[in-house]
C-alpha cells in the first residue's frame, strides 16, 4: 500500500474543547508503532457517550484530556501493522475495540470477567500503550478517546484492540457492535443471565436499551416491559421483542411502583440502559424481592445513588455489565456471525446515515431522541 | 402429658415497651391452634437482632407492636400439637424457625431463594396466622417477635416455622442454628457462594461473622480476612478460619483502602455482617473490580447507603441473604447433622450459660461485646 509507513492525512471530527460542537478537521495519523494496528475507519455509529463525554463532561463524565477525537463504535479495513502485528494483515475487515482482549492478564485469564486490563490506563487517558497518541492536527496531539477515535477516517489501535470479521460483513451495520448493541444484548443475556419465561423491564430504548430488550428475547423472556419517556420508543421496542411500553411520564406514581403491581410483585430482570443514578435506584425497586436481579448498563462515571439495605437483605441482587459481558476480540467475530445468520438484528437500529461532516447533526438526533443510531459512513 | 389442651403458666421475660431492660414475668401460653405446634423451649440464643428491637427500634429498626417477648434462636421439644398437624409429635426435638419453608408458595417453588412468603406480613408484626398471638400476661396480648419468642419456657409457632432434629443433639448448642450461625456460614456458602482458592473479608466477627468466617473456610478459601473493631475477636475468629485480622481503628485509612492494598486490588468476597450501613458501602468497595461479590448480612430495617454506578458497573456484584440462603424446614436438621459429624462448630460461639432471670446480663455482654453467643438455658 502507499501508505505504509508514511503520515496518513485525512478528516477527522475534533473535539477541540468540552460541550463546544466538533470540527472537522485534516489531521495526520503517523503510522503504527509495535504491536499496533492503522485502520481506515469506514462506519462509525455514534454513541450516546461519545456525546457525554463532549457535552456532560465533569458531569456525568470524568474530565478527559482535550482535545480529542471521540467515536468508539466503528468499523473498518486494515490499512498498515506496526512492528510484531501478526494476527492482521492489510485489507482485514476488523472492529477497533475500546475493550482489549489480551488474552494474558488477569482478568482474560479469568472465566469470570470480560474485562481486559491491558492499557486500561492508557486508553482511559486517550493515549496509546506509549504514553502518546498517534493523531495530530497542526501539530498538536488530539488525544483518542478511550484508544479508539473512529470519528477519523483513519486511526491507529493496539493489536488488541481490535478483532477481525467476516469479509462480507457490511461495516455500516456491524460498526454497531463495537459498542452499544453488543453491551444491551449482552447486558440481558451474560451480565443478567435472564431466563426464559422470565419477565424483564428494560429503561431506557436507546440503542442500548433496545439491544437489551432484543437480549431478553433472545433469551426467550415471557414478557418485556419497555420504559421510555419518549412514547416514540414504542414502536421500536415492540419491534424488537418488548411486549409492553410504559412512559413512566404517563404515570401518576413512581415507575418502580408501576412494574412491581404490573408484574404482581416485581419484574425477574430489570436493566438499566439510561445511565442516571434515579433511574438505577427504580431499577432496583422494581426487581421482584426474593431473586430479583437489577443490571445497571447506563454508563456513568460521577454521581452516586442510595439504596436501603433490606432491598438487597430481601434476595435483590445488583450488578453492572461492561461492553455486555462479551469477551472483545473473541465475541464481537460471534455476534457478527450472529447478525449474518439473522440471529441478531442490526438494521433497525439505524435511523440516519449521515457523512463525517454532518456528525454535530448526528449528536442533535440523538440528544433529541430522533435517532437510535446515526451511522456515520466515511 | 398433662398440659395438652390446657393453658401453660410459665415465666418469660416480657420486652414492655422499647429501650427498656426485660422483665422476667409468669405469662400464660395458650394451647396450640389449627397447625401449630407448642413447644417447651429448652434453650436460646440470644441475638444482636433482640438487642436491636428492643435498643435500636426505629433507629435501626422499624418499630414493633409492644410489649412482646424477644428470642428468636432456640431449640426445644414439643410439648403438644394443633389440629391438622402430622409432622409432629409431643417429644420430638425441634428447632422453631423465624423463616418458614411452607414448601407451597411461589418462593417455596423455586429454587432461587429460600424465603417463604406464609404468613410472612403477620408473624412481622408478632402474631400467628389468625392475627393474634398465643402468649398473654395478666390478661394483656403479648407479641410474638417475629412469630417465635424463644425468651418463654414454652412458645407456640405454626407448624411451617419448626423442624424436627435428631434425638440427641444438644439443644443448648444447635439452638445458634435458628439464627446467627446457619446465617453467617451460609451467606458464604449459599448466597456468596464462596470458591476454593478465593480471598474473602468478613465484616464484623460478633457469631453471624465468624460463622461466616466458618463458611469461607469449609468452602475452601485461601485468605480469610476477618475485621472488627474489637481486638479481643482476633483469636476466637483464627480458630474458626481466619487467615489475617484488621481493626479498622488501627489503620490510617478507610478499610477498604487497606484491604485493596493488602490483597492487591481488592478481594474477591466481602461479606458484611455488622448491619451498618457505612460498613456495607466499604465492604462493596473492598471487592475487586471484574468479579467482587459482596454480600450484605448485617440486618438493618432502617437508612441507605449510597454507592457509586462505577463499582458495580466495573464488575461487582451486591446482593444480601436471608438466614443464610437455607431453606429453613430442609435446612437445618442438615446442618444439625454436620455439628454432630463434627463438619461445624458450635461450641466456640457459646462464651457465656446464663438462666432467664440473667437475660438482661446477656444483653449487656453482647452490646458490650464481650460475649459472642449467651445460651439462655430454661
Amino acid at each position: 500500500m502507499g501508505t505504509d509507513n508514511k503520515v496518513i492525512r485525512c478528516r477527522a471530527a475534533v473535539a477541540w474543547e468540552p460541550g463546544k460542537p466538533l470540527c472537522v478537521e485534516e489531521v495526520e495519523v503517523a503510522p503504527p508503532k509495535a504491536h499496533e494496528v492503522r485502520l481506515k475507519v469506514e462506519a462509525s455509529g455514534v454513541c450516546h457517550t461519545d456525546w457525554s463525554y463532549l457535552y456532560e463532561c465533569g458531569k456525568g463524565m470524568k474530565p478527559r484530556p482535550y482535545p480529542l477525537v471521540l467515536g468508539h463504535e466503528g468499523a473498518g479495513v486494515v490499512e498498515s501493522v506496526g512492528p510484531g502485528v501478526t494476527a492482521f494483515s492489510p485489507g482485514d475487515k476488523v472492529i477497533p475495540l475500546f475493550l482489549p482482549q489480551c488474552g494474558e492478564c488477569e482478568c482474560c485469564l479469568s472465566p469470570k470477567t470480560n474485562l481486559c486490563l491491558k492499557n486500561w490506563e492508557n486508553t482511559q487517558q486517550g493515549v496509546l500503550a506509549d504514553g502518546t497518541s498517534r493523531i495530530s492536527c497542526r501539530g498538536q496531539q488530539i488525544y483518542q478517546f478511550i484508544g479508539v477515535s473512529t470519528f477519523s477516517e483513519y486511526t491507529v489501535v493496539p493489536e488488541h484492540n481490535v478483532t477481525k470479521i467476516r469479509p462480507d460483513a457490511p461495516l455500516d451495520r456491524v460498526c454497531l457492535l463495537g459498542c452499544g448493541v453488543a453491551t444491551g444484548y449482552g447486558a440481558a443475556l451474560n451480565s443478567g443471565k435472564v431466563e426464559a419465561g422470565s419477565t424483564c423491564a428494560v429503561f431506557g430504548l436507546g440503542a442500548v436499551g433496545l439491544a437489551a430488550v432484543m437480549g431478553c428475547k433472545a433469551a426467550g423472556a415471557a414478557r418485556i416491559i419497555g420504559i421510555d419517556i419518549n412514547p416514540e420508543k414504542s414502536h421500536v421496542a415492540k419491534t424488537l421483542g418488548a411486549t409492553e411500553f410504559v412512559n413512566p411520564r404517563e404515570q401518576s406514581r413512581p415507575i418502580q411502583e408501576v412494574l412491581v403491581e404490573m408484574t404482581g410483585g416485581g419484574v425477574d430482570y430489570a436493566i438499566e440502559c439510561v445511565g442516571v443514578t434515579a433511574v438505577m435506584r427504580a431499577a432496583l425497586e422494581s426487581c421482584r424481592a426474593a431473586w430479583g436481579t437489577c443490571v445497571i448498563v447506563g454508563w456513568t462515571e460521577l454521581g452516586e445513588f442510595s439504596l436501603a439495605p433490606i432491598d438487597i437483605l430481601l434476595g435483590r441482587t445488583l450488578k453492572g455489565t461492561y461492553f455486555g459481558g462479551w469477551q472483545s476480540v473473541t465475541g464481537v467475530p460471534k455476534l457478527v456471525e450472529d447478525y449474518m445468520s439473522g440471529r441478531l438484528q442490526l438494521d433497525e437500529f439505524v435511523t440516519h446515515t449521515l457523512d463525517l461532516e454532518q456528525i454535530n447533526q448526528a449528536f442533535d438526533l440523538l440528544a433529541s431522541g430522533k435517532s437510535i443510531r446515526t451511522v456515520i459512513k466515511m
